[in-house]
């Protein structure tokens, strides 16, 4: 997808340094800025610190990782190690483990680097067409409202920022500008991070489709007034049984569109199903720093950039990053195979 | 109640200079000023640009403008004019008209001044015994619950700063520490205006009452957990049939509540219920400006207080100030006169 006009995508091996560049998350949507991963660490901490996030980036972003480890030491105990290591920087995108096992699985002992370049290239390439295949599937979700315009809400970035390339949430949208469709997107700010304000609608700008930026509070009574046709959200981690896990706030929305009969719609990639694991209530919600919270950063009227603290000195927060969405909740699963139901799911995959 | 151990009330009449004093909220967490209102357009900017807040306080503010109006022209003609005049200073919190309307029916033509300022007395003493009693029913609520430490979600501030003193959702609160109950309050932080934790957590602070903050978007996965025993909060205004308008994103709370068995109780003043209108969707929803989203204030790490903007230059927010509740979400309401069902309200009231 496109920033100020130019095709981007979110990582990439840089053949003549070789090294891996990324866009630099933590810093938009103020500052564009594409960072250079050239060790093993800084993959690590580029997972960790989120500059890059988003369940399929996630997993890219490990792979390339594991390859900058060969560099560093091209042995396959050595690497065994750092596979192991990867997966502990975050834990609830199943992509991580899914991507670093995959590596593991197709490490050629003879020509380790270059076998671990060759699968992330192909993990990437297929993440695109996994995105584009659930934008194709999704645009039928859409055509299939009948509706004049449609407005779609979305919470956080399940976008091409949380992906390699079109989004998993978002792909039906580009789709559905591409079709023509008349649509406009209502955008949940996502507290702490704002990943909806300072992504999503950062790649909607960009890409020039019709939305607004709501709190994270607002999606309900726009349900009630029927102003929401359709629900779409990505999601860290499905398990067998189709429950949800994904970005915190996301169950709440799922409630408010059970209850005022407006589709609930999960962007699944396959990668990001984990049949492993039974229920959502097994899945690990990750607890994150209350410092999201209650430091805010953002522009003063002359572009200069401050971190503010927004709470009252000596109050403490809570954060968690996830929540789970019970199955019954999603009107389906829009996959890169078709869309299904959760029951439905794993017979698919 | 307290602030750094001195205790306060939202307003007051200051004798000595025949003005009427406010804490002036916006300036709240950060800085603890007051303010002093000298003319009927004081109070008129204090309720519109929120200096004061909360349907109860609002009430009471528009009560001592309209004194400050008659301080400049002492004409019942000139006044009834302001008195319609003030309503339309905020839309949704019924508090104000009905202050309004009560001085009007308790002016005495031949002492204009004093018999306004005499119901602005009575207007605040009446809202703080209606709170302590609300404190008094909810205590009994909490005792109820049976649980050893009582985990209390509520949401945006309907506490003592809400009113003149007490609180309506938060007189429970204090009562219960008053009684020796172990409790522990979550707080949503309430985007966009942060009234939960620059207002809330500000005073449970200052009353050393245990709580943390959390974004609006993780009461859902707290209450999925078990980590949450009840829900209080208060309202703008109640329609006859027990609908409640409130700060956003209440309704996403009294929907997850209700999916999880939580009772869901709401602070209902008589003041605030307004028999008037028959049902929710009938109350005026103010639609507040998008600057309230994109424009956040805190502290630097020297203390300086600086205004940013965390929105992508180009991007549109759309501002919804509150959201209904249907009656049938809520457990209880929590009123002076005791705890009623919804459709209890209108024989009582």
């Amino acid at each position: 997808m496109k920033i100020n006009e130019k095709h981007y995508l979110t990582i990439w091996h840089d053949n003549s340094e070789d090294t891996v560049k990324i866009i630099d998350q933590t810093k938009l949507p103020f500052h564009f800025e594409i960072a250079t991963l050239k060790t093993y660490q800084d993959g690590f901490d580029a997972i960790k610190k989120m500059l890059v996030r988003g369940a399929p980036l996630i997993g890219a972003t490990a792979a390339y990782s594991l390859y900058l480890a060969s560099k560093e030491k091209e042995d396959f105990n050595f690497l065994k190690e750092k596979i192991e290591n990867i997966k502990t920087a975050r834990p609830t995108a199943v992509n991580l483990a899914w991507a670093a096992d995959r590596i593991l699985k197709n490490i050629d002992q003879k020509n380790i680097k270059s076998s671990i370049l060759n699968e992330c290239k192909k993990i990437c390439d297929e993440d695109i067409k996994i995105s584009e295949q659930i934008g194709i599937h999704g645009l039928e979700v859409f055509k299939e409202l009948n509706k004049k315009k449609i407005n779609i809400l979305t919470h956080c970035n399940a976008g091409w920022l949380a992906t390699i390339d079109w989004g998993t949430a978002t792909a039906p949208i580009y789709k559905a500008r591409d079709a023509g469709l008349d649509q406009h997107v209502w955008v949940d700010e996502t507290r702490p991070r704002n990943q909806g304000s300072s992504l999503t609608s950062y790649e909607l700008l960009n890409e020039k489709i019709d939305h607004k930026i709501i709190a994270d509070n607002t999606g309900g009574l726009l349900m009630q007034r029927g102003e929401v046709d359709v629900c779409i959200v990505g999601t860290d981690r499905v398990s067998k049984n189709g429950d949800v896990a994904n970005k915190i706030g996301t169950y709440l929305k799922a409630l408010a569109a059970k209850d005022n009969n407006i589709p609930f719609y999960v962007a699944l990639p396959s990668t990001t199903y984990d049949k492993n694991i039974l229920k959502g209530n097994d899945i690990p919600i990750e607890e994150r720093s209350s410092d999201e919270l209650s430091i805010v950063q953002g522009l003063d009227k002359n572009d200069n950039l401050h971190q503010v603290n927004i709470y009252p000195k000596g109050s403490k927060g809570f954060n968690l990053g996830f929540d789970i969405t019970p199955a019954e909740l999603v009107t389906g699963f829009i996959t890169e195979k078709g869309v299904f139901k959760p029951e439905e799911l794993e017979k698919v995959f």
